[in-house]
């Protein structure tokens, strides 16, 4: 290993001497200090310095591999660990993906009847699998039975209906508060979509048991819940948390992962997508949306092992198979998260505010065949177009009996009275769900945002495309219809329409593009919609951004408070480090220790005194000439540890943390203690004037925690994380016109 | 503006008033000294710098647009103009590729004969405007005349087979010698594909002329020239040379873009993206190439305004539409780069280097049917399947009388004698293809290697796909066909195994996985086999990986010495700054100005007698304080400057950095030259003790050009990019089996 070092440091003494401490008798522990390199709840890591501990692993691992053999496996399975941990995640998420659907289905339908043959099957199944149902009769289905026929016998009339219509409304009830009791006893952090966490999370932030086990657990089960009750809210923002879940479960059976805060993060971006991938079935869209949308911190080796992940998920979800082979159908989705709740009156009562949302949802839902049915289906129906032997409201088009074309190839015709009845009811069922939809989210269940932004613009856009579509036929001789629209041929497609619709609604929400759109299409099969869906999603973005920068995500952050250092805002401002650093003027001189004149009672004192991460240490409190900086829990540990276990280390010692051995000049002079080891020689420093643009950068791209301003050498003060986010608020405040340039 | 400094800075001044320099009498010029800003040819730019300057500019238009009507118009469209770039740069790039592909056409079918009807129609353009074709006799076609038939009069016969062969080679020796002279006497930038030295250009280096306009005329030229010579190379890496010579063009239109190499760097990433837009019709594929392969600094900014100029570049193409509608003919394209040709005897005379290969490859190429025609239609082929009516030797299979089934369902049928000739032909065109290719990289011509990878891949897997069609065929009951093919079933698809093989065989050669996948399912539409192509990435990927990490782009980086940072290569070693730094133990001290103690004279020697970009400058040599960092190309300026404008300086004036005003204490003292105006007041530093890894991630994340090394505020060194790319490699080579690890 000293081969590595291939000149001595001008200090005389080289550098593996000084780096492991040999001959200095005081250095008496051999490894680190426990608990050394883990963090507190609620703070920031430090990306450096969890690389920089990933890399002295590595370095181990390497130079031990070439000991013996058994080490070399040791280091290859090392190696390969990153792909296993890829797989399992894989191929659990994929699992729970496919559970979950399959309960929510079975649930959904529960609200509406039983399967007699089965009491496990749902409505499809039950349907599929019985022998009287035929192509031509299959809508009928013996086997299945609502719960009014079920009870009473009847299936027909005003009492079945409102039989029918009270159990909906019961069975909503109890889904929803059945979760809702289950999230607030067992696991809080298992409500909402759970991304805008996640994001801070991959920036950085410790959030402890945000991704635990209980979590997850809880969060699957009320995730299947929240759904089958009716609630207008998704499963796909959930499932993206549930998959980081299993990605920091398996974690813990590694200790590269689990040990390393900064290598933690690589796989939950990759966890990320495998959730995505299985929320929509969309393997490539799922990585995208891990890099444009959540990571921070997304170097080209998680890029292929996140694909790995989502590849394994979508696999392991079609092998479950919950959907048969429709593509469509693979739309279960939904992503979103609470939006601006903090104030509202039902908010201190979790439980009530769930129970009635859900009973008005349930009971204004029941009536209208758009908004009863889940809402995934409600999209797919949008979505297609109207085959000649569809049964749908939506295709009741007058059919011209002069034409004898094939089947398939339907032209533009006159709306029948069953297209102006369903587009009624869409227009009900459009404001019902934009309004039910905001008063959903923030509740504490699980829920995501995606499916309800998705059915919004799939209404509207549905809309449009029939009233397009009409227009079409009624004038075909308009200029803009003469050009490509030939008398009988299908030149407006209202399918079309609604999922250009859906994905410019879900781009404003999220102001995602490019993993929008990949997954639009992985999600339909439709590669050659790929430009009215490309101009949807720059369009939406850019008249979204007119009204603000921020998606909802980032709006969830700022609503919290996380400490999110987003990549997408550029800071401007002229201002320069030395107008945040602290200590203000007004404030007293920064703490700072010095390199051979403080005494364990000083650092004590200091310690107790003040709660920073962490201190600077000078040369001499004259010189104020920098030379390292030590962790505050370093600091505590190693003193706890030496006073106990240390002879002669009292209040009166004095704390060396210079690379010579100090001179102890008389016997009774108390033992000195020497802290070299936990001083980190290479602190980042920046000068009085860098801009502070030139900082946040630096904070942004390094992941620093925080960083020291000297001028000519001189150590002046300090700026941390909370600091930067503070004044980027302040400034943004003063002026918020700058945004709109960025 | 004084607005923005909440507070004075601690030196008394306010920040505003250092920065503009008011109340210093000395500051004589209120624009930046001309030329600064720029870079010298071969250099590398400092991404910090040019970010702070674009600050700069951004934050005066803000500051303007307050005042009149004209400015925020003005300030508005210079919001705009990244967009406005996007939308000139995707029409010109896509009209480019559509003339491109029309004119490669014509003069590929010219090498075998004419258009009677229309000289310019290519083979295709000329039968589908023909009356006389009809669908059955669609291999007819009056019109086209091959060359032997219309100058003998006889299209059969060994006569006209030789003379049509003669005729043949001598085009593409014609249209090959037209190539090289062209590129050697006009732009010998435009040879190659480009792609590495476009990704040394995007990580920060200045090749002045690689991006010009007579580089972007010449390769476009040229490039048709060597396409339709019949050599074994492609379109598509040149193409994205000529998308980004596009985007250089326009970034001269606007100050934004032209005057800062960093935002000019950011069009250049989204232009790339277009270029592999209209190579493949791939726009989604194009973003995320230029994402995994060829960016360096990629903002999402960049990303969604990628996506914009893609999509424009693929609509523009589509408008043009030079395949008529079909998907798969989209399939043009090639890619790469010359490899490892530096020492070849005939790499020295590059136009016989030419000739000799084209006459070889056009005299090989002849005779065999799938090496004659152009390697697209080849690739198209290959992945396509044997439908009933399929007239190619490839699916001359023997059709079973009995069975009554749909045209379009062909089960597994036994090979005819057509496929085992076809088979034969296929096995030689492989052997020709993979050593032809080799040899035709790196020949000065426009060459990309896309095309012939893929190529290669798909024979090799066509081949392997019939091999195992005739296997389960013949052995319906082994138990590897048993769960899968039902007797008279389709179950083997040779197409599917040539699409997998091509994308094995390119993501082997250039280690792309996201970008190839998506690439292939755009090319092929065939979203449906995004399983394989996945698996065959993430296989070929590994596999490659296995004899060493560097894709091809890398390596030719790599031998043209480029200076390239690669954010792949993991820097694991335990070196640190103190072990990289200059000065070494035996050279002379780092070469230092002083704050107010060095005169002009001492200055111009000191620029004379060195070659360094810039110089640090200290308190004094005592103490040698770091105070800031000087440009060499800024003083050399400045000086110049000062000593013709300037009363009073002369050779023994003292230069002065500090910040009050200088004393002079006598009259007849020579007047003080004050430079703190081109100062650098926040250079950026590291202590001695900084990890090499982390020093190593500062470059690479920040874009450094330059690091300082102190000890305790002490300067003692410097570290330049070259000094950390020297030590990578020499770390490199001392522990090559560290590689595997990262």
């Amino acid at each position: 290993m000293a081969t590595m070092y291939p000149r001595a440091s001008s200090t005389g003494a080289t550098p593996s001497e000084e780096m492991n401490g040999t001959g200095n008798l005081m250095d008496f522990l051999d490894e680190p200090f426990p608990d050394v390199g883990t963090y507190e709840d609620f703070h920031t890591i430090d990306w450096l310095r969890e690389k920089s501990r990933d890399t002295d692993r590595h370095r181990k691992i390497t130079t031990k591999s070439k000991e013996s053999y058994w080490e070399l496996i040791k280091s290859l399975l090392d190696a390969w660990s990153g792909w296993v941990v890829m797989l399992l995640i894989g191929m659990l998420t994929g699992t729970l993906a496919g559970v979950i659907d399959l309960a929510v289905d079975w649930m959904t339908d529960l609200k509406e009847g039983v399967c007699l043959s089965a009491l496990y099957y749902s409505r499809e199944q039950c349907c599929w699998t019985s022998n009287e149902t035929t192509f031509d009769d299959r809508d009928k289905c013996p086997q299945w039975q609502k719960w009014a026929e079920l009870m009473t016998g009847h299936s027909e009339g005003a009492g079945a209906y409102v039989l029918n219509y009270f159990l909906y409304v019961l069975w909503a009830l109890l889904f929803s508060f059945l979760a809702v009791s289950l999230v607030r006893v067992f696991a809080p952090y298992a409500c909402g979509s759970g991304i805008p966490e996640i994001k801070t999370i991959l920036s950085g932030f410790i959030i402890r048991g945000y991704l635990g086990k209980w979590t997850l657990l809880i969060k699957t089960v009320t995730l299947v819940l929240a759904v089958s009750s009716g609630l207008s809210l998704g499963k796909e923002g959930p499932l993206v948390h549930v998959a980081c879940c299993c990605g920091n479960l398996f974690c813990s059976l590694f200790s590269k992962y689990s040990k390393n805060e900064g290598k933690r993060r690589e796989v939950l971006s990759a966890a990320a997508a495998a959730g995505v991938s299985v929320a929509f079935g969309a393997p490539i869209g799922g990585v995208l949306f891990s890099l444009e949308e959540v990571s921070y911190y997304f170097p080209l080796k998680t890029l292929w092992r996140s694909f790995f992940a989502a590849l394994v998920a979508a696999f392991t979800l079609r092998a479950i198979n919950p959907f048969g082979n429709s593509r469509l159908v693979l739309f279960y989705v939904e992503y979103h998260t609470p939006w601006r709740r903090k104030t509202t009156l039902l908010g201190k009562y979790p439980v009530l505010e769930v129970i009635v949302i859900t009973g008005i949802t349930a009971v204004l839902a029941f009536p209208n065949p758009y908004t009863r049915r889940s809402t995934s289906e409600l999209i797919s129906e949008l979505f297609n177009d109207c085959g000649a032997l569809e049964s749908s409201q939506l295709c009741d088009y007058v059919n011209n009996p002069n034409m004898s074309r094939p089947v398939d190839d339907i032209p533009d015709r006159p709306a029948g009275p069953g297209v102006y009845s369903a587009l009624w009811q869409l227009a009900l069922a459009l404001i019902f769900k934009i309004v039910i939809t905001i008063f959903t989210f923030g509740m504490k269940i699980p829920s995501g945002l995606f499916i309800p932004s998705m059915a919004v613009g799939a209404i509207a856009g549905r809309i449009v495309g029939i009233a397009v579509e009409q227009m079409a036929y009624h004038h075909h001789d308009w200029i803009i219809f003469k050009n490509w629209c030939r008398p009988g041929a299908d030149c407006v497609t209202p399918g079309l329409y609604a999922m250009v619709g859906a994905a410019a609604c879900l781009g404003g929400v999220t102001r995602m593009t490019v993993s929008l759109v990949v997954i639009m299409f992985e999600l339909t099969g439709g590669l050659e919609y790929i430009v009215p869906l490309m101009a949807a999603a720059v369009t939406s973005k850019w008249v979204a951004d007119a009204f603000g920068k921020e998606g909802i995500y980032e709006s969830h952050i700022q609503l919290n408070g996380y400490p999110y250092l987003d990549v997408r805002d550029e800071f401007t401002h002229r201002t320069l480090a030395t107008d945040v650093m602290r200590p203000r003027r007004s404030e007293p001189p920064l703490a700072v220790l010095t390199q051979d004149s403080t005494t364990v009672e000083d650092v004590e004192t200091l310690i107790k005194d003040t709660d920073y991460n962490g201190f600077p240490v000078v040369v001499s409190r004259e010189s104020e000439r920098l030379i390292g900086f030590v962790q505050r829990r370093e600091l505590t540990v190693a003193i706890k540890t030496a006073r106990q276990k240390q002879d002669g280390v009292v209040s009166s010692s004095v704390v060396y943390f210079t690379e010579d051995n100090p001179q102890v000049a008389e016997a009774c002079d108390p033992q000195p203690l020497k802290l070299r080891r936990i001083l980190n020689l290479s602190p980042f420093t920046v000068t009085d004037h860098t801009p502070m643009e030139t900082v946040v950068d630096i904070f942004r791209k390094l992941g620093l925690r925080q960083c020291l301003v000297t001028r000519s050498g001189r150590l002046l003060g300090i700026i941390t994380k909370k600091d930067v986010l503070r004044h980027m608020a302040q400034m943004m405040n003063q002026d918020p016109e700058s945004i709109m340039f960025n």
